[in-house]
């Protein structure tokens, strides 16, 4: 069986059908793969109208259709929305853009596909369609069982896993702990080997406050709370150190002295991905029992059905995608 | 009278001597300026001899021995301080510090120097030597008598001015005010036109919160401390805008669309300028009487004495202060 790599359309008035459509379109390097892709055949013909780009690609009704001999790319149609559909959040986008994500998550579960690589959905959508989860990794969790799972960036040059995510920074201090810290340690040790093929990782921690604190001058979480998630990881035989002040440590892992950087809030680590690696980078959640990738943009309505949209991010969610799938499946 | 900049050597035990040497023989495109040197002959013979590095200036006992007869290079000999100072923080090397830079300031109040640039000092030499400030923005402060001033990093593609500096991230909550952001932004805005000769600023503010907040759902000082900051520098003219997401706004600086990001603590705004312009961001002072630049980086006692300290930090210190000076003498 081809490894297989389950791709969701996202918001269908968003960039997603867009961004999905062009990077089928780029040479992935992937010689081994069948891509399915979940969506709307509607909205992906009014992209190519509107976008000028064209793809042949056989299309089934259901995931149940797909057999041996069905091409290498297959478009799963849901027929679940019109295909002149507002460019802004909706409940019948939010909607759809579950549908896709759904039947990604059970393929994926029941081995049908290797891993899944995500466009674009809109939280706004999601709570129109009554959906309480802000995105994709949530909603991945939930549907997964999974409790440690751990979001992380990486670009060409740079890997960050964060310690807290979407909750406003005043909450970051309650939420770190040495036990929440540790575990993204693990995870991202873990994902490191399984996803990059890295064996021996080179992890660094980021501190909380300027300077990492300075001894206790600008603050003591760094004490108190990260160097002994620190010691705790290195005693289970993880390569990890710090805390390093947060201003330098992500300029040491662009040149090549770490492998990832485990960062403490959303912002610490965005914003050194965002400024170093903005076209690049993808976001892969690690800790689930199967594999997920997903473009580091939003739907961007703005600008969608004008095809100048940038599918970087997403041509680098599927190429990875691929390549975790293989090397999962063969280390499997 | 020509341009004149006052340099201080830093610490003697840290780079400071190296890449002033080196950064003096950097030629920095400016033709009418003199460069005094505040520090200590015999450690600067010292880094000639350990550097390799030779110059050539006039040497003074005190700045009063200044005249028009003197070079454009001159070395005021402070002659304070042993030439084989362990390379480590000492009550010795503090003060000698202090001692350079509080001449530099005199002679800046006193408009015998148009500009001052500053080698790196460490807060524990200068805790050791009395001095209850950490570094020499606070110094700076205290000694010209200003409220008002702003740490402002300058790359050659992207300026961060910071609301907050050197607090533990904790007590960014109690510091933020809407005076405090609405000041920063003024001081910013005249910075950009006294210092870069940018007549019509394009500033951005940064959110606090992930997302900037997300219309409350990721915390709510963007709503209630920073847009209101925004407003009130709008209506007195200021071009501004905001509050922008604190991730992706760096990326968008770096691009050209903002002349200036407005972050509101200490790595929020250093971790985009150490990501992006590692070896060539200067530190300047906005808001003070007098100009003052300074490289972006510390005393890097382990590497003093080896010959191999960057300079360029330093050399762009110089050049902006020199044009900084001409810019305000033409101007003033």
């Amino acid at each position: 069986m081809k490894h297989t790599i389950a791709i969701t359309m996202g918001d269908p008035a968003g960039i997603g059908p867009e961004v999905v459509l062009k990077a089928l379109l780029v040479d992935s390097g992937l010689r081994d793969e069948r891509f399915i892709v979940l969506g709307d055949r509607g909205v992906f013909q009014r992209t190519v109208r509107e976008c000028g780009i064209d793809i042949e690609w056989d299309v089934v009704a259901s995931p149940d259709e797909i057999d041996a001999s069905s091409g290498d790319r297959v478009l799963v149609d849901f027929d679940n929305v019109p295909a002149d559909l507002p460019r802004e959040p909706t409940e019948q986008g939010g909607r759809a853009s579950l549908d896709y994500f759904h039947a990604a998550i059970d393929l994926a579960m029941k081995g049908s596909a290797h891993a899944i690589a995500t466009a674009p959905i809109h939280k706004t959508a999601l709570a129109l369609a009554g959906c309480p989860h802000p995105g994709h990794t949530e909603i991945l969790a939930e549907r997964t069982g999974s409790a440690d799972f751990v979001m992380m960036l990486a670009g060409p040059t740079l890997r960050v896993a964060l310690v807290t995510v979407h909750v406003p920074l005043r909450q970051v201090f309650e939420l770190l702990t040495t036990d929440r810290i540790a575990r993204t340690i693990t995870v991202t040790d873990r994902g490191l080997r399984e996803f990059f093929g890295i064996e021996e990782s080179r992890i660094a921690v980021a501190g909380l406050n300027p300077h990492a604190g300075e001894s206790g001058r600008f603050g003591c979480e760094e004490a108190d709370i990260i160097a002994p998630a620190i010691e705790r990881t290195l005693r289970e035989g993880i390569n990890c150190s710090g805390p390093h002040p947060p201003d330098t440590i992500f300029h040491n892992a662009l040149s090549g002295k770490f492998d990832a950087v485990v960062a403490m809030y959303h912002d610490q680590g965005l914003i050194a991905i965002k400024t170093s690696c903005f076209e690049t980078a993808v976001n892969i959640t690690l800790g689930l029992p199967i594999v997920r990738t997903s473009a580091d943009h939003g739907t961007a309505y703005d600008i969608a059905g004008k095809g100048i949209a940038d599918c970087t991010s997403m041509a680098r969610a599927i190429e990875l995608a691929g390549r975790f799938a293989c090397r999962r499946r063969g280390s499997g």
